[in-house]
């Protein structure tokens, strides 16, 4: 029995923490997606560029891991630099996390979708229409995943944007719509970054960032999960013609 | 302009090569296929497990490439340690690489597809039979792909193999059914592995291995490859909306 989650958004998703600056996860328990199959998890999930490095979903992970006390599986789908405009119903990014998502579900339940973007709309243009943009794209998503019964968590923005243009004239109002989505949608939740420490770049959350966001992030899962929801068992197909150097 | 290969099999097409056993290969031609988008080429190209490193496919880009000065772009979908009976229609690793050649060819046109598969066959069970399956699998992926007129460039097994129990008494069974393969269909082409350096695992090509094997797919490419073939320009979907902060 794997309880999936998916991964989508931009950067700080995909993970750009220093790998060496943390602990790593020892959980025997925990995979990641890789070629429809899953793998016993390693880092980075989300290799997504030549620097992804540590993401919150691995301590969101092994927080519901222990929680749940099942294996959780990880569909990384993060694409760093991208805007909200990018993630529209029919673009490479929104079809290539429905594939992901839909082949996950050959083989395991997806239990929630993470969320964390909106960095790359902290422009003029952007910032003012996030709110209208991303219930559209949850309306879509939805539309082709019927995932509307689990929880859908959305990140705010760093504090340390604010050492940053343009990015520190826009960041509070999307941190704002990210927030009122969350009031507006039934599973979906925000999760407050205030206080989490930046890299240098002022842009991206720092590997022990990162663990604290996951950490926040499955809290905020607990309070919106419902904890009646029946996983059903599914078929291990991948396993089914495992063989004995499939390590290797 | 894009041309871009499919790169599908088990671990040494994925790439087990240690990646500080050769230079890197500097070409900002290249490309790699990330969540449907293009990225610059990075090592490793196919991260289908933590120990993945240098696959021939990048060599074989590289002399494309310099042959053809044209942008490359590589797709990777192989699996370590996957027998070909786990590739059939229909299984995981089969969707999901017609998934990602079809998301490729949105902004690309495949150019060929690179295939090294069949040490998780040598077996008695197996071995045997390894050639009508990998027809049967050619005639289900061309159903999908409609990539008939480009070459499919099948690998021999490395030599190294006779130092391993079971494979030393199938690998030339399965190689000799490779051969014929190639010489079955039309467009197929067999690059042999003679004399190609095997890990101490005897069983992976180390990395500088992997960059002659490379250049060996080029060779027989170019005895395949159909020099009046079109290629159509395709809409860069995704570089119309690449932003400021994409490479962050």
């Amino acid at each position: 029995m794997i309880h999936s989650f998916l991964m989508i958004g931009q950067s700080n998703m995909a993970g750009r923490g220093n790998v060496a600056d943390v602990e790593p996860i020892q959980n025997d328990h925990l995979l990641v997606l890789r070629n429809g199959r899953w793998q016993p998890f390693f880092t980075p999930v989300n290799p997504d560029r030549p620097f992804s490095g540590i993401t919150l979903a691995e301590s969101f992970a092994d927080a519901y891991q222990k929680a749940h006390q099942t294996d959780v599986g990880l569909i990384p789908c993060a694409d760093g630099g991208t805007r909200l405009a990018q993630w529209k119903k029919g673009g490479l990014l929104f079809d290539h996390a429905v594939f992901q998502a839909r082949l996950a579900q050959r083989t395991s339940t997806i239990a929630g979708v993470l969320w964390h973007q909106g960095e790359s709309d902290c422009t003029a243009e952007e910032a003012g229409i996030y709110g209208a943009e991303l219930r559209q794209f949850y309306r879509d998503l939805m539309a082709e995943l019927q995932l509307e019964d689990v929880p859908f968590l959305v990140g705010g923005l760093g504090d340390f944007l604010i050492e940053r243009e343009p990015e520190n004239r826009y960041f509070a109002t999307v941190n704002r719509q990210l927030m009122e989505f969350a009031e507006q949608i039934p599973m979906a939740g925000f999760v407050s970054a205030v206080g989490l420490e930046g890299k240098t770049d002022h842009l991206h959350f720092t590997a022990k960032a990162q663990r604290s966001f996951g950490n926040r992030y499955f809290q905020v899962f607990r309070s919106l999960e419902n904890k009646e929801k029946v996983f059903v068992e599914k078929k291990r197909e991948d396993l089914l013609l495992k063989t004995e150097i499939d390590s290797l």
